[in-house]
């Protein structure tokens, strides 16, 4: 609280790293690139952990753990893998005091070090599948970095599943974007399009690459979870084949998914204001902060009653009674208001004598004066609003900017003012993918399952007929 | 299941790797002392860290996550420290295609890169203390590793505090030595001495190091989570001073504490038998299993009776249904003792007649045979008392294997033969305490807190008036 954020209208940039900061999420350290992920943020990150893996077991997976370290020949073993992950990776060149007879790069995926095991692992069709989930940290060495956004380490989940067959394969693909999906509307209360990537932004090494992709307050396009269906390539890289119920030897067909702690740059970038964070009330470790305002005259009893508030809500809601008398009630409320908690309530000697307390709520800033037994059913009604309204209000600026156009000057001309997202058509080429980013920086982020009726329709740049309808936008 | 168990009395360490390996807790990896910790394997610790997280939690310490890559000078910055850890150390030469200007060491713990935050965080009284714990992975280029007990690769939780004064870090240090104790002890179900480090076998950097130390079933000890007092030390290394309520500056006070993936050898070492892995209940990802015996015939009656004993029993219980029917009754028992499952209740065409149903309890290998309206109570009883069973007999085992003796002869002819701790007495002196590794290869594993009447006690070997109670014993 010492200084003041940014305002968006100013600077969206500076206000996000103010916002990251200021509400002690993250910090920098002093190794480039790499961030502190500090106790109030990491409390985000085990709330969405928490859910996310549950999700991830009610649909089968178990979790294991793999070696940090990849042999450098691991990674040459699938073309397109490395050349995607060379330029990024950190060498492991001596360890114990002496220099390594192979170099071992910190793994920036695992495909590699699991396929390795998975040989091991898998003779049969009894083998199979495997439905294995990874919780690790895994580094990318990059040029420009942003807190949570983009770092060269961050922590993530990497699902690597082995089938018997591609169609089993692909299901499980989309599977798990369906998983990313509901959780990020249902819990990180942002709405996303689900569908496939280009051949220019899919993962190296995989056949198709999914995501689910979401608008920013800045109206910038951010993916926020992936899956890929990697066909054979991992197995044939790997040599692993299995045993068919036929009695014939067949490679093995395979998977996988990730998101990162950036998707918490993801649900500040979509809520929060310019008085800091605010977080939908399914993943806020604190759901509501009790807050008494006394003088010292009557101190005892306003603390007293706010107190008996405290303990009736205690075992039904996360919730913080802050009575220390080091701090105003203006600076905690602007102290709380940065942090996020969802509900406010205020008690002060008029509410006691009222038989009253104030509820604040965070997304709004409405104020309401509540019957004191009547607050933990209100809290309970005003956390499931505020959750529904922080998607509609994500929801209305995305729908506010996203421009259906299929007219390129058009599109240029209000893409260079506007951004947002051009929803409009394309010919599948490369040529014109790259076209389009060289006029506007705005890429594909997505080629949405719902294609619409493509009859008649031509590509935004070339007009030639359309293959696909195509999402285009600047992206994080 | 498709090798045989090496039985303890024949080679106790290749027991120990056959049932890890048969029970697919963890696997060899390609990279040289790192291992995979497989599903079995990563349940346990998940379960472990649960439990463990929330006792951190209930004691007020947040998580949070500082980088993996730590600036090789930082290492340096605290003598002992960089003495401790160098041989150790695994570095990043390259990134990003080039060399680093400073080479970044893989953490081998994490003491150095939090308190260069730390020194960002704490200016006054008012940030103190500190209290907090990061899971993570670390590195430690060992050369000789066995699975589980030393790995080079290997995930923890490091909890690193910071306070005004020597008393409070004392306190911290010891409460969290209890934490573990009281871990260890009621779900673990293994028994622990508690005490005090030597010079010689302290944490590179500590004033004090306190332990737990566990007897394993060969009757070597294992260290099962160590608790540092670190005085000054980090604080002066990384300049981290705060100012004092009145006004002075003084150099923070730390404490570090951590405990590993190494506690699942230990869990392993204490409870499991010839016939696989034992695990106490309270850790047990599945705590019962049922299996139905039944030919093609009756099989439709015998899994619809069991099952109807399942639903009734999934909502709270951790209970797997086994009903595949590639496998024989046989062969499924082998595979649940394999994996440690505490109760196995077998349900049969004449169980089912008479209204029964065979529990069988994986501990003793005791049956009984129950009425099917009582099971759900019985199996809660059964897994409260195999976890006290359990713990009973590892104590007994140590009990049985504890020489109090403070003859220099005996112990080195009772250490050769038979092995286990040698509770006697010590001078203090770093000569003595190397004298009796050299001649026996017993360390000082710990001097218990429970120090005993040392009036008139000589050490065992110079026979000099005694400072100590000490425990020797080999170690993992």
């Amino acid at each position: 609280m010492a200084e003041k954020i940014t305002p968006r209208s100013e600077n969206y940039s500076q206000w996000y790293v103010d916002v990251v900061v200021q509400a002690q999420l993250a910090d920098y350290s002093p190794v480039k690139g790499c961030m502190v992920i500090r106790p109030r943020g990491y409390a985000l990150w085990e709330a969405m952990q928490q859910q996310i893996d549950k999700m991830f077991k009610e649909t089968g997976h178990s979790n294991a753990y793999f070696p940090l370290l990849i042999p450098e020949s691991f990674i040459r073993k699938e073309a397109e893998h490395v050349e995607g992950f060379s330029p990024e990776l950190a060498v492991v060149t001596h360890a114990g005091g002496e220099e390594l007879e192979e170099p071992l790069v910190i793994r920036p995926t695992s495909e590699t070090i699991i396929w390795s095991m998975y040989k091991k692992w898998i003779q049969s069709y009894r083998d199979l599948p495997i439905l294995i989930n990874q919780w690790a940290n895994v580094l990318r060495w990059e040029k420009r970095t942003r807190l949570f956004l983009r770092t060269t380490e961050f922590l993530w989940q990497e699902g690597h599943t082995a089938h018997e067959t591609k169609e089993e394969a692909e299901e499980e693909t989309l599977k798990m974007l369906d998983v990313y999906s509901r959780f990020a509307e249902e819990y990180m209360a942002v709405p996303v399009i689900k569908g496939r990537k280009t051949e220019t932004e899919k993962f190296a090494g995989a056949v198709d690459t999914y995501a689910i992709e979401a608008m920013m307050q800045d109206r910038k396009a951010l993916q926020a979870g992936t899956s890929h269906f990697l066909g054979q390539n991992f197995a044939r890289a790997f040599d692993v084949t299995y045993q068919t119920k036929e009695g014939k030897l067949d490679y093995v067909w395979a998977t996988s998914w990730g998101m990162s702690t950036r998707l918490i740059g993801a649900l500040i970038m979509t809520h929060s204001d310019d008085r800091g964070l605010i977080v939908p009330p399914k993943l806020a470790p604190t759901e509501a902060v009790i807050i008494p305002i006394f003088k010292n005259k009557n101190k005892d009893d306003v603390v007293g009653y706010a107190r008996k508030l405290y303990d009736g809500m205690k075992d039904t809601f996360r919730v913080v009674f802050d009575d220390d008398d080091a701090n105003s009630p203006g600076w905690k409320f602007a102290e709380w208001e940065m942090r996020g908690v969802p509900v406010r309530i205020e008690i002060g000697p008029r509410d006691m004598e009222n038989g009253k307390a104030m509820l604040v709520r965070r997304d709004t800033g409405e104020k309401e004066s509540v019957a004191i037994g009547d607050v933990a059913e209100r809290v309970a009604q005003l956390l499931k609003d505020i959750q529904q309204t922080l998607y509609n209000t994500a929801r209305e600026l995305r729908e506010k900017n996203t421009h259906r156009i299929d007219n390129y000057e058009e599109f240029k001309k209000l893409y260079t003012q506007d951004g947002g997202f051009i929803d409009t058509h394309w010919c599948g080429s490369a040529e014109c993918e790259a076209a389009v980013k060289d006029d506007t920086k705005a890429t594909i982020r997505v080629l949405p399952f719902e294609q619409g009726d493509l009859e008649g329709k031509r590509c935004v740049r070339c007009g030639e007929p359309a293959e696909y309808r195509a999402i285009f936008a600047k992206a994080y």
